[in-house]
């Protein structure tokens, strides 16, 4: 058994010209640039829990590093390094090989090197840890939001949870929804550029890995405030001839409860508006600005409607907000 | 599930008076030391592969913490952060009270902070980072050993296997060998301030967790030479009435192969002679000096008997080193 891990962990041992030391000893050594702070995240994903064992090992490889940028992204910070721990029920070559396929391919897109790891039998796991670099007092943290905020999110969230059901078979969406839904699920694309841009700006962030609103329940807990979100401001969602009631009410939904998005959720002063507007063209990327934070009850999240009366949902994953 | 496995983060959320921001946010924080190096390793255990179900939780959270400080420990470098991400089947309150008791109690131990981590559902498994500084040059690796290097190693390889085969009813040992073993199988101690006295004094350095041979065997190749162990300079065996001739063959296995250990083995100039005693003395720990550094083949073991003939052994893990 040594032997075939030795031979994984060799498949996982590429050239890390960002650290001191990469795989192979008993640590990886790493020179921090003067003066930053690191962020560090750990991420553990297991199969059937958060993807199906028979997903593509290519874009599951991609998916166990993005996920983990994503809460760098987050922070604000830039990514520098990243250990890879995993265990495998049996050694598939060609599994091992088209997963390493879509992790490397995901480090080498936000360059990032793969200092160390450790490979071992078990029920499949991974578990990722990623390091990234940030001045003091430059990090995004969830405890900057302030009353008066306004609420951000970028790209269209909801996109990956709709992508699960069209998978699943419990949707049909129009073109071109399936493609760019299932790409969202398949292949997350970690808002990197954006946390950087925010430095200075956003007030407080978050990714939107559990839901939109449980996310920014976060923010509102930890910043000791409330938060408004209003319906007619949230991203468009699909349209087209099977676009009903009942498909209105399921996007809705995945759009605020869906998780596994990887948008970035922030909040920001006024003041950063236009700030804001110049970061979305620049990266070319929508940002929309979905409600603002209020001096309510700390962690309470409410959803208005045109009307601005809140509405209640059904729905699990966010089961109380009034 | 989500609201359970929150109960739990906060369970292992402690306060990291190390960290700029501990667990909560996106990220950890962290302000690495001016002009240190960071050392970082990460290790998953798997329940069956790693331990057996029913080890005591206490324990685990113990090891689950020491194999990753034994890594560091090998490097040199003074342990700082870990994060912990760990899969549970299910949420088991005084299972994790107990697991994190342990895991805390070597945290305190060693000074470090648990700045992060995640939980999830999955089947039993825990993986840790350890970050540790090392100032620049001074790091251990395994590739600085060179021909006439003195070879040594801490405490008494051997014991880890010999506790597993003692709770497997495979043999049984005088006291107050049990106790010794079954406390080196289910607490093992990362030589952690040896770690620190052996920077400017060892060449090469590594932790023996998949058994001496094998992991000298690890320096050897990394350094590019070989290296010659002899038999009359291995640690003294368990002895007693019981002690017949399987039982020696089993022990001295064990102490060349068995895994588990978490001591030192390392190389030295014999010009460090003098001060390998004083450490020993000054750490109370036996360090033993068990052979020399070779120019033979890279990557080669090779035991000796009193006469300097190499001795052959037939036991899985380490297969070939007539």
């Amino acid at each position: 058994m040594a032997g075939e891990f030795a031979l994984i962990d060799r498949y996982f041992a590429r050239p890390t010209p960002s650290a001191v030391l990469g795989p192979g000893d008993d640590c990886a050594l790493l020179q921090p640039s003067p003066g930053m702070q690191l962020a560090v995240t750990t991420d553990m994903l297991v199969a059937d829990t958060h993807f199906l064992p028979d997903t593509d090992p290519k874009n599951l490889g991609w998916k166990a590093l993005a996920v983990n940028l994503s809460d760098l992204a987050a922070m604000g910070a830039k990514p520098r390094w990243v250990t890879l721990a995993g265990a495998l029920p049996a050694v598939d070559e060609a599994w091992i090989g088209k997963f390493a396929e879509g992790f490397f391919a995901c480090a080498s897109e936000y360059g990032v090197d793969v200092v160390g790891g450790d490979t071992t039998r078990g029920p499949l796991n991974l578990c990722v840890t990623a390091m990234g670099e940030v001045a003091p007092g430059q990090a995004l943290r969830r405890d900057g939001a302030q009353p008066g905020d306004q609420i951000w999110v970028s790209g269209r969230p909801g996109l990956a949870s709709l992508g699960l059901a069209l998978l699943q078979g419990r949707i049909e969406l129009p073109e071109p929804w399936p493609r760019l839904c299932i790409g969202a699920l398949e292949k997350p694309r970690p808002r990197v550029a954006l946390g950087l841009a925010l430095r200075g700006v956003a007030s407080a962030a978050i990714d939107v890995s559990d839901g939109l609103l449980a996310d920014l329940a976060h923010i509102a807990e930890r910043s000791g405030c409330a938060a408004n979100v209003k319906l007619v401001q949230l991203p468009h969602l699909p349209k087209g001839e099977s676009y009903d009631a009942v498909l209105r009410k399921m996007a809705l939904e995945c759009q605020l409860t869906g998780g596994d998005d990887y948008e970035l959720c922030f909040t920001a002063p006024f003041a950063q508006h236009l700030a804001l507007g110049r970061i979305a063209a620049e990266l070319e990327l929508p940002l929309w600005c979905i409600g603002e934070m209020t001096a309510g009850p700390a962690g309470t999240v409410t959803v208005l409607d045109p009307d601005d009366k809140p509405v209640e949902f059904d729905s699990k994953g966010y089961d109380h907000f009034a």
